[in-house]
């Protein structure tokens, strides 16, 4: 462990992509619909870029819950379905668990609508097991904000470790020193922080400026 | 323990429903108080499907707090009452502790009002007495959000699990995949998330379009 | 118009539902769904308990949309319904303005979601053709806050009266003096604003103390 | 008039893009930035499909203010861009002026970056030179919400319409029955709203498990 | 009205408090209730003060609205009390109505719980009556905040005027420079901005400290 | 401790109250300030009718920080004041530590202006001292609510008990059936709770109505 | 007018700043008081640049209401400063309607604390007395927001024009093409919209970048 | 430690300011931008009076990023900058934790832009190498109020121990009673507290009205 400084190891995470269902979406109140959505891409274009195992759940698909939103598995082609039979904890369906064994991995990156449920119940889980747990928080989406402060103290007393997307992004990363690293930008640019969007086209034009020239013509203006 | 992942154990369980008062909720300033009727109401409804053991009791009732909204009673035939005689803190009422005794139960499941009274000195007490205690803390009320967020932290400290309705009522159905799943389903709709209502609707409406084909009429349009 | 007082005229009355409709209420971000659903109901049983002409449409219910909330047409069974063919603005659509003036009334009642179209539209052409408009904003449900700000600026500044689900209901019965009395007093408690079942309950149990004496025994409380 | 039932006459419209440059959105405060980038976009597009005269200017664009956000003339190619040389209110330079009355156009949808100044400042200064304007004011992005208060209070004083995003395009296209239908609710769903998409997802899911039937297995679940 | 600059005259007002129930103040959402009490208690003692007339009512005391707040007859003894017999406007109270005509006034100042029935009703019945009416917001009490919002802009549409507690004790006392002036000073740290106390307290202090030297000692502080 | 079933012992309890000057007040944006001067008002109230010692401290009480408020040593008239010579953290002040040993308690219940420095410094170095310590976070005062939730961690994770001042004036009275049973329900009703207020009047007044019978008369109403 | 396009004419301007005063800042809830300071700065930075007229009057300044802040008179050094007798509303003080009149203008810019009563009531006279009147709302600081909102309803009843520091300093400057710009950008970044000052430092090191080469060395990456 | 009691130790302290950048200042959410700026400063001056060591560093500053804002090595001149390589936690550049391992301290007080990110990772990696860590969360600046919810619940968690801007300063100066006293009071007033600013001014003014009488004339006023 000293090697990553406290920091989870990338090679040793598997994600886990729980119940972000368009129905379930609805149901949301601690974070903007839209925004929730493009966390989750975030994530979901991550574990492609970095290879990582994902794993995705569905809690009855075919009810008013809806269907997994598709750019779960549209941006992390390589994800592993595993359907449920009924159970609310993803950690009671057998084949979820035996998925996650098969990578013989130990690190979860965990999110999951709702936010209290789906990631939680999980996340307790996967403590009790052994594993080490990250709860993404805001990729997850809670039915209200008072059950996200309640989650935020429940998984963090169970020794699971609260964090946030653009947060998991950065540690998976590690550092800007990689060849995917204008491919993280965009990701965070273009899902997680799309402030910085603006950053980036007016550096750009600042640079062009000294290029180009300047385009306003004030006569007097000093 | 294992064989609950980590979660609580139904069959172990008793809640405790402390002083939802008419005259209390009017105090109550961190959940809107019609929702926080419907929480109570749900864990109530819960409990009866479940056949968990439900102790309540109420504070000074025949004064300015009023009388146990009558949901309570209700919807939880099966409760039994403990009436106190000037405790704040429920646990120094010794009738109230050997009514939990009696059902041999050892996990406690605490909603009050006010959350950081009713709620918190019994779950405290109770952790000291050796129990496992979950607190629902959007089922209690409290008189403000700061003493919330208080709450919270002591509650969370002093070992007891903070949770929040929709979880609990999870927690304890543990898996869609029984008789009672639908009827779980309409308590989360009518009274923990009542937006789900109008995914039900939709998926009806979307499925009978299906069968009885579309019904406007846009002569232009395609 | 003395006779009122400059308040509405019941008798004058008519009352347009629009577009309260299960997808669109999954967009509304003003006003807490089940909240606004309770809004809508309480409008209905006082249309029906006043015998107010109600008209209800909708946009394309059979797409996304979603069909009305049942409860719509549910309390207010004498309501005619209008399909629309296309128009966002009801008042475009000919047979709705025409079921609006075979009712011979003059004062419009209006509720629509989303506020800032549904509601708003119909109110401005409403009073362009020479009609008294209401405008129920929190029982129409809008997109987005800053969307309902400019709502409100924009119909009053149009001529219509921005008014809330509480005052319409009271503007309609005018006294507690009248046989309904008891029912109205019913609506308002269920479905606009539940705090007060909580002061009811109190009522009773302060009352039923003077007759029954206490149940509290406090021996050395005084 | 009486032909738009008092709505705005798209045929009479031309939109007013002022300011939307990379440096300013980064100083709004009153709209989370992404969305206000959206909704400038969804005007875009709402322009290029109903063939709308759209004008675009900037304000020192070599300078911090930074460049144009790009999608403007991404999205509405046809737009013309007038460089200012200083003019604060765009309605000061006559260029832009003159642009506008190229059009023959007189009714005026004005969006700006700041809210209180470049939407408000030409918003006073047509309706003064006779134009009708609509303030498209979550389009616009100010430095405070407080500013934006004041300045609803302040456009629809001098007689400038406030309206939002969905709103206008909602005027703009008036009815689902024409052949842009879907595209409209495509620029919705993918800009102003995007809570709507997964009541599409959920849609398309329900009417799939009639055909296909249904995936979820739960043997005992009824 | 030269000679008020446009500001009300005290010698013209009545002040009518309607409604200030202890039951309808536990509906009350917009406004914290202890600081609504207080307001209502600082108008009440500056009508005593300056010798103005006040009006009061109550809508069914004997039921679940309870009764009203002592303070309001406690600090204006000569106020008086006109029972109504159901009507929910008061201006629909033939003695109410009569009672304001008896004193010869015609400028209103006018505060009611809920503010957008209680307060609201009254205020645009007395506008179209040829009063002059002052909408004292603050000092009603709203179940929504939302419903305040649309209540503001319906009486400011009507021809009422909307202001606040603070406001409204200041234009009635029109200057410091008078007799009751400390008076004043008190009335409004006591009831409406408490934080002024604290500045009255510095105040006291500082000016102390001149006179009796310092009393903290640090050795080596400067 | 078994005997207080894990709340605190009031025979062992110190309440220490420090900084609460009326300049700092000024600077407090988590609390409304009035509310802040009550709750401490109802701690020194408290301490005085249980008899608890009350120990009191002034940072540089005769510059902008401004003079204790009064209230303090009016309701706590047997508190001891110890003043500082510069020190930031009381606990630094010998004099200060000397007055808490000298009660031979262990048990500290602590507020101050500012929360994040004058409370939790205090209570960090009274942990490690080997004192219980309460930390009244609401009767403090902070700066801002993002340094009140950094401190609820903190002293949280010294070992330290958050709490809010409902629940510790409870936790100290611990039963209403003791002689001063109303007097502390006067406490809660007149500085920490004021809707309480409410409903003591309207319990009043609705076993009046029973006595006198009712007095709105309604010839029509049922 | 026609020659300012609807906006004010500078030339005929007059700035009254009234009441800025330190104590009574500190009872300021609408706007953070030190924004408020620094919106003060910046008009008084922006009269002394454009060599407009400013008046200052202050209330009762040896009492607890406090001083004028030093910064009103240190910017604009040219103000004349005009004692009150007591007078509440400005405008009620001879001399201070005298000063006015001294400059020939009648376009007053106008902020006062608190918001509803100096700034509001000097407005309303001089709207009355034939002025035309700006209202900079989030200059002048109010002790609540509801406060602030109906303040807002009222002056833009009044015939008042409602605006804010931003867009005042914009409608005077009118155009950056004049010798001052670059001064006034100084004012904006320095006091009314610091966000803006990380715009003009990243302009510059993104222009810095070209001319000087990259900084970072990170070998891998592309 | 017990010489501190439980406090940091001032010398044992060393200060990281990490990525404090103009561009990603413009993506902070859940601290206004200016006083984060400011915090900053005041950290940057504590240092210098205290002769603390400064470590700062930056990621890619000649990007998007933008650069350090200039007044960290402004108000430190005795910072030592470590250019970084990519890496985004900054422990695992071995040159920066060189620099820490240089001072021979190890106390970690540290600030970082973005919280979850520049402040989180090295508090965790720290703790793990043995440091004892501060949190200054304040001083740090957060994309989203949720994220930094999870990263006070992380850091917390981690054993480093959050705080805030005024607490660290306090901490870190200990007492008034030494030479540089007022500068810190100059510090906590111009960079972290500025209504502390208006307290000065009016303590001066009270004092100056005792020493040099009043100025306002009220004849009649008492």
């Amino acid at each position: 462990m000293a090697t990553t400084n406290g920091m989870l190891d990338p090679n040793d995470a598997v994600i886990l992509l729980i119940d972000h269902q368009s129905g379930l979406f609805n149901t949301v109140r601690d974070v903007p619909i839209p925004d929730l959505r493009n966390y989750v891409i975030a994530i979901a274009k991550t574990a492609t870029l970095l290879n990582i195992p994902v794993i995705t759940t569905a809690s009855v698909p075919d009810g008013p819950n809806g269907p997994l939103i598709p750019e779960v598995h549209q941006y992390a082609p390589h994800a592993v379905y595993v359907p449920r039979t009924g159970q609310i904890n993803a950690w009671d369906n057998p084949l979820f668990v035996k998925e996650i064994e098969k990578t013989g991995r130990k690190t979860l990156i965990i999110a999951g609508t709702l936010t209290s449920v789906c990631m939680a119940f999980p996340a307790v889980s996967a403590v009790q097991a052994g594993y080490k747990a990250y709860c993404v928080v805001d990729a997850s989406g809670n039915w209200s904000k008072l059950a996200t402060d309640t989650t935020i103290a429940r998984v963090t007393q169970a020794g699971a470790i609260p964090t946030d997307t653009f947060a998991i992004v950065a540690e998976l990363m590690q550092t800007w020193n990689r060849p995917e690293g204008s491919r993280f930008a965009q990701i965070l640019a273009d899902h997680v922080c799309p402030e910085y969007k603006c950053l980036m086209e007016s550096f750009g034009k600042a640079q062009a400026v000294v290029k180009d020239g300047p385009e306003t013509h004030l006569d007097k203006f000093q």
